[in-house]
């Protein structure tokens, strides 16, 4: 019997705990805030973006929105996120991606300060999570990790395998994993045999983008299933990568797509929001 | 039939094709310098040192050598690191490890300039591995690279098996790998029944640090093993990790140590040092 992964659930406790902590930075006199960046128009940008703001709501983040048409010059994108590095008001910085073409994405996260970059995209960030330092890890693992623990699911000594290879999310799961103990394993569009090396999994992250590309026979029995895709089906319905009605069967806990892994990436943006606004005012704990 | 990959051979060549680079610079009166940094009288230290200093000698690179005691402070340390960032004759910078306790390598390693941190170990360096820009990429990961491409090892596809995840060699060259299209499995102390996964390795390096941690009954008839141990042994006689008398006898290929994985690193040093002097004389190829 499977038990459901609410992601849902849980990223209202963690965003309801936050609260507190905003609510104490303000009796300090300190207000949390973020500012979003939009390029273009990209329609389900404009959905994660409108999502943000209202876990902003939630929790007591301010928010601004940096609203740029899609023929912005990377200049003009590099000015603004210089602006927002410099003004004390602003706590974190999240560039929303995907931005137009022509504009390069890596250059422009690496533009925003480390100490501001609740995304954890900045190469300072991805590079001190690899040495295991503290850092703002990037929401989706962050998110996943925390899923696991809410759970009581063990890390250490489990195989986890991963599917995908990411910057956002594959290669900053592994080392998330990997800083707890698990034995791991990334494999991607160039694997061979995937199929051999999925059924060993005790823990299987599909973060691949394709619907169905997690079938019931690649899971072993028992396996924690964690699916981060988000895919729109034929009828326009949002789903994940697992065909979740046959996988569910075999594994022992199981996240859905809506409700599972996104509502969780979102809380952690609030909570990098939160730990960057403590740095920024030498606040510990 | 196994064929041996003779690092050392290997390393030669490549010292060869770095000294026409570093003549050419010189030609344009630019002459590249290495900083190295010893903290404290550690032994092997002293050793890796001297080999440093040596292929400088044969590569054509300035060597300075910056000898410190033990009982030097971490601001000591971090003042005679800024003093190295902005030398304009020296190109690369490298503190050698260990460094005594009480003193946060770590802090010292993200204090050298990206540009002249010709280990990698810089957070940035490292961050920028993970994303698969072009960086300074630690030397023995890249030393290990060289050496498949140099046998014409396909890495694309395979299952690649690193026992041991340092943050100088295992994380890095999970990275390095993965860039390559492998399939990566990453293992540790932790790892429960780590025989059945190194069994499945098309190559599998060891960098542990133990004597005979990797027995025949472990690797894949066929496989190509890497080891970057460096043990000495109850004759004082410098070994691998690899038992390599009976596992030789099931590999492809296999490096001897010594011979193997340590010449290749400091060849890679050398690389790095010709490049870090490239970029900072906005030299391209």
């Amino acid at each position: 019997m499977y038990q459901l992964i609410d992601g849902k659930e849980l990223s209202k406790r963690i965003k309801e705990e936050l609260k507190i902590e905003a609510d104490k930075l303000k009796e300090k006199g300190i207000i949390p805030k973020l500012a979003v960046i939009l390029v273009g128009d990209d329609s389900a940008s404009k959905v994660y973006v409108r999502n943000k703001s209202k876990a902003c709501n939630e929790v007591g983040v301010e928010f601004e929105e940096i609203l740029l048409n899609s023929n912005t010059s990377m200049e003009k994108l590099l000015s603004i996120i210089d602006e927002l590095n410099n003004r004390k008001d602003i706590n974190g910085i999240l560039l929303q991606s995907p931005i137009p073409k022509g504009l390069n994405i890596q250059e422009a996260f690496e533009r925003i300060k480390w100490e501001k970059d609740v995304d954890g995209f900045n190469p300072i960030n991805v590079g001190r999570l690899m040495i295991g330092q503290d850092t703002f890890i990037s929401c989706t693992p962050y998110g996943i990790i925390k899923m696991l623990e809410a759970c009581d699911i063990e890390i250490q000594g489990k195989n986890a395998v991963i599917i995908g290879r990411s910057n956002i999310v594959g290669k900053p799961l592994m080392q998330c994993l990997l800083n707890k103990n698990a034995t791991v394993t990334i494999c991607h569009s160039k694997t061979k045999n995937i199929k051999e090396i999925t059924r060993t999994a005790d823990i299987l992250i599909s973060a691949v983008g394709k619907i169905n590309i997690v079938t019931a026979d690649m899971v072993k029995d028992g396996a924690v299933v964690i699916d981060v895709g988000m895919n729109k089906n034929d009828k326009g319905k949002l789903v994940g990568d697992v065909d979740f009605e046959k996988v569910k069967e075999k594994a022992s806990y199981i996240t859905p797509v809506p409700g599972g892994v996104g509502p969780m990436t979102i809380a952690m943006l609030m909570n990098n929001v939160i730990k960057a606004t403590k740095l920024q005012n030498n606040i510990i704990n």
